[in-house]
């Protein structure tokens, strides 16, 4: 999607990806290797004039030494943060922006300890590698500690309260070096498993929208941040608890390509380019639903007024996210109708 | 353009071309050889679902042995009648559909009679191969009527009545196999020396507008057409005088893309693949420019809030097409200000 959004604005994308099977490899030239190769990250970023992700488990340490060859953008400093939920948390914290009760877990005694302090249920997570509800145990009671401790116990852990909110939202921005900000609307994001199954957006709560847009900046700032960054919030007793930020474009914004003026993809691009950002402001109410595991039959969704299709390429796996579809539609009403309907032809697997 | 539709749909294209330099040949496989290489053709037609074109002047001969190998959408008829501006006035007519006033040309003294006839001013055009202002001499009087024979005489010419047009304007709508038909919003566009350089749409004009897809609807099934046709009118005392068809995406469509819930390759796409009609509603109020000569420069016209920037890859060329920009907007005022903003940063060469 970045490389499509590329194109128009004369702009060339080349992939670094292990697989040749990867979507990119379907429409730019793709290097095969591993991402912290360090020849090829050097060949890379030697013939390219920025070098960007969008997988924030790149290494950060085989970025550093490519610093001189080229820009790296968003900087290597937040894919570190982004990284690591202890130094994540702590960052959120620094900048007033609440999270949840939380402690570091790095032996079975600290897990005993944090449960006692922050009580339950609460959630025992790895700091590190964790997505889409991967590395995370969930603790009712005292009573599952030891089960949860045997499926991830270890070193590098992290115990936090379990928030009961009401709602999921994101919000996206970008950053421009010169420090050009713009925002999309706020998206209200419905995950199960772990992995979102869909949302809507814009998701209309000036309250919200406000308090994410100037946590957003504050992250954004500290970090001198160049690109699209996404932070998840929980929405608990009408606030805000930041759960965690991606340094990419964002799963959750993708009803931006058929949404928006201008994608979060191009706006990606044209904040690592250098590039004035593009207008944020939406086209209409929408809806986006993931294709999880396998691609939902095209012919019946199409036929969905309003309903754009998008197939990634990707050979089925079970809850690989495969492709999605964007719902745009004038009113709420008639975007919940058409959400509704379309829900009832898709199938997560 | 085509190419970037079809991938979010899972389509793939594959195109045959004169030159590597294609701006297809950037984004999807493209094979070299001549439009009416009959080997090339053939291989073609054989590896692929259905073949389509997005240039009218193919050669429908061509194409004819290849009916058995694949689908060819638009159908080829369409294709031979909008070849031959006499044949596509003789649809028209047969279809009760207001052309201008004109005649055969295939001497010098075919010439005399029709301008003694028709009278001045009148246009003297080739029949065939014509396109953005070439093969066409504008006549004022009888004493220009040696130099236009000088400059294109010959057989296979037309006469026409120049028409005193207010405006023009193009409908383009996209019919599937099964009969389902969509139309786009009305553009308003405005040429120069033959050429497109800018438009508006949605033009509002209901009267012109149903008489305009009432015209494209009989068109479209008196040549069980598949795909996306357009027709430019002229309109000439406050009434419909149908221009041209183009049996392919048009330039006056590009706005589609970015001002459309369905652009119109994706539709053109969909109705060749059978699978359903997009919505054709417009996201806004919107205008496009063409890039022509040379690109402008990027950045102060992203810079203009809702415009988009479609930059083909061409090589530079006096009068060539070589990119286009779209500007969304919520009301025509912003829309006609952002126009005329981005106007002056554009110049054609």
């Amino acid at each position: 999607m970045l490389a499509l959004a590329g194109y128009p604005l004369g702009l060339h994308c080349t992939f670094l990806d292990r697989s040749a099977d990867a979507p990119g490899a379907q429409v730019a030239p793709i290097e095969l290797g591993e991402l912290d190769d360090p020849q090829r990250l050097r060949e890379l970023a030697s013939s390219s004039d920025v070098l960007t992700f969008d997988w924030e488990n790149v290494p950060g340490a085989a970025l550093e030494p490519l610093e001189g060859l080229t820009a790296i953008r968003p900087p290597p400093r937040a894919l570190e943060v982004s990284q690591d939920r202890l130094q994540e948390k702590a960052l959120f914290t620094r900048l007033k922006i609440p999270v949840a009760a939380h402690a570091a877990i790095d032996s079975r005694d600290d897990l005993t300890r944090a449960a006692r302090k922050l009580g339950f249920p609460g959630v025992l997570k790895t700091r590190r590698l964790g997505y889409d509800g991967k590395g995370q145990c969930t603790l009712r009671d005292s009573a599952g500690l030891d089960a949860a401790w045997a499926a991830i116990g270890g070193t590098g852990l992290i115990y936090e309260k379990f928030q009961a909110f009401s709602r999921e939202v994101s919000l996206i921005g970008a950053r421009a070096a010169a420090g050009q900000l713009v925002y999309y609307p706020l998206s209200a994001n419905t995950h199960a498993g772990g992995i979102l199954r869909y949302g809507i957006a814009p998701y209309v709560n000036a309250a919200l929208e406000q308090s994410a847009r100037r946590y957003l900046k504050r992250v954004m700032e500290a970090l001198d941040y160049v690109g699209v960054l996404t932070i998840e919030f929980f929405v608990v007793g009408g606030r805000l608890i930041a759960n965690e930020m991606a340094p990419r474009v964002h799963n959750s914004g993708h009803w931006t390509l058929d949404g928006c003026i201008t994608s979060q993809f191009e706006n990606h691009l044209r904040a690592i380019c250098d590039l004035p950002l593009g207008a944020t402001r939406a086209l209409g109410q929408t809806a986006m639903i993931n294709f999880l595991g396998q691609l939902p039959a095209r012919e019946p969704l199409l036929a969905i007024d309003g309903l754009a299709y998008h197939d990634y390429g990707k050979e089925p796996r079970p809850g690989r996210k495969l492709g999605h579809c964007t719902i745009v539609k004038r009113t709420c009403m008639e975007r919940n109708q058409a959400l509704a309907a379309a829900l009832q032809r898709v199938e997560w697997t």
